[in-house]
């Protein structure tokens, strides 16, 4: 078994809010990140598949293609975009960093039918930054 | 004459938009960067002063005291924030990365009275990065 | 089970020497590492911890309380400091970074109560590293 | 159990090519990595080790140690080489990074008797990266 | 005046030899770069470009068309390529970053008719690089 | 004139200190860099010299002769040390980043006599730095 990343970058701005609760109870948790015209990042994805490369290739898998499908199943949707407003796969989910992870994941896994997704581990900035294994 | 440098951070978003032109010429213009929602950066800041450092302190200036100038200054006025919507001195302003760096400049020269302000840096990406020298 | 990290710097000095030993068995040991009067890193922390982000945050922790506890248990007692004579909880231990990262999870531990911490991620510099689990 | 890191870095060219395909199925399968000249990149390779850090040392293992055997047994034979054409134990194995991995984890195995090897990482860019732990 | 930066990236391959010279003092003068089969970098290039950002787009130049002109005119003929045989525009010339930079400047300059070219800045590792500014 | 630009390592320790001011003075004027014990960091030097490259090596200047230059005159002297205690050429000098480039320069400039010595460019840390031109 050899797991193989790729990495990918996108440009967003989000807003933590939770429109069940009061100003006030969101500003306490969600805190600066709760500003109503939302903030940004510059979001960096590293998505791992794992797999025994075959003799004839020498790849898990083709990074070109696990990029390309990277690139149109979330890049072409999340980049340059607001999360809580412009993305469809997030309607009525708080965009957080984890939340995001769990999206990207439930996406790609049935976009690689013939790759053992591992984990997609996505940056907020250099910072602050989740992972998630489908655990 | 020594130049010293302070990185700072804050993660914004914007939205590249001018209001005296037509929703086609935006695209046109600004492409992805027109997001209606806008998007969003991690973006660095680079001041850069000069000076003869004295002997008795060896310093041309404390880079405690100028990062302390650059978060009252900046940071705290921009950190978290939407730079169409949330910052007084942008207002008027297409907030893209040169005209950012112009206004941050004229922010901190007069902050600055004992430093010779030199270069004012910002990356809005890897990337993406602009410089202004008061020139 | 989702896991976030948030990794915090700080600066330091230290000297790798066992004072049961001779001089001569140190310098063989530690080498320029056994230097009298010391050296320094910018050191980096990663601290992992892992859980199920509720529906109603949409976070395993906030980021920010957990930046907060490692600045106020860690950073605000190491930072600018010299491992073998300023810290009491290093005292007696060879400040390494294998024994660094275990007193800091040691530490975290009973600080974070309603967390799950994963991981602790030493960086002495971009090209030496360590990580205590907790196993 | 503590883990720790050693990285080191080498400049290289390689092509991916199979010998027993036709010139067409070579440039579907790995496209411009078939450039019939090579191409290179600046790899960079983390070793892990893990153990239990004697209390006489505080250390798994010297990380001098760790780097000259990395680079007695590694990098002084692939810095600044042609991966297909100039290293002996890649002879007849396509050099994709995986291929790589699992040859540098084969060479140090037998030359770490004290350790215990826990994963090969190599870098072949930022945002191309691969693993192996030997599983 | 407002200076604005692109950077990008490309991996390829080369070999620093001089054909009128013997192989000794080839050797001499360059070491392992002269290894005959070659080897490789991830090479860095920053463009910058300078000027008045004009009221009604407040950018110099817009990044994108400045990203478009660099992978059209550089990185599509010197990604995954070697230097010493795949590229026209180096044809008798030792592929050296210096003179790779000076080259880059002169494809460059004429397709930039209407922006202040300033520097290129030519990264052959994070460690080794070379800057072009046309004078 | 091509610009060409060496990057090297060293981890030290240091104390902001002036023998001749009290404690307290001491201690407003460089805060928590005035710990008795100092504190470090890992320093990065960049030397950037100037110089047309010649027709038949294409190089301003070898860059391992470079390297070979900062590694012997500076790297050997300070790496895993204590700039305060352990450096004849900074004693009696406050080793704050600037003195450190300015000693620096004018240790190196008499060993590049072939070369024409344009900045040195020394980073405490990733987020403060200083540049020295012989200005």
């Amino acid at each position: 078994m050899v797991y193989i990343t790729r990495k990918e970058h996108f440009s967003a701005s989000h807003r933590l809010h939770n429109p069940d609760w009061s100003e006030a109870k969101n500003i306490e948790t969600f805190g600066k990140c709760n500003n109503p015209n939302g903030h940004g990042h510059n979001y960096e994805i590293e998505v791992t598949v794992g797999g025994d490369p075959p003799k004839d290739t020498g790849m898990v898998m083709d990074l070109k293609k696990l990029s390309d499908v990277i690139d149109a199943e979330i890049i072409e949707k999340v980049d340059h975009k607001h999360m809580n407003h412009d993305i469809d796969f997030l309607t009525g989910v708080i965009p957080t960093a984890e939340n995001m992870a769990i999206a990207f994941w439930n996406i790609l896994k049935p976009k690689l039918p013939h790759a053992r997704l591992i984990s997609i581990k996505l940056y907020e900035s250099p910072n602050n930054f989740v992972e998630y294994r489908g655990e």
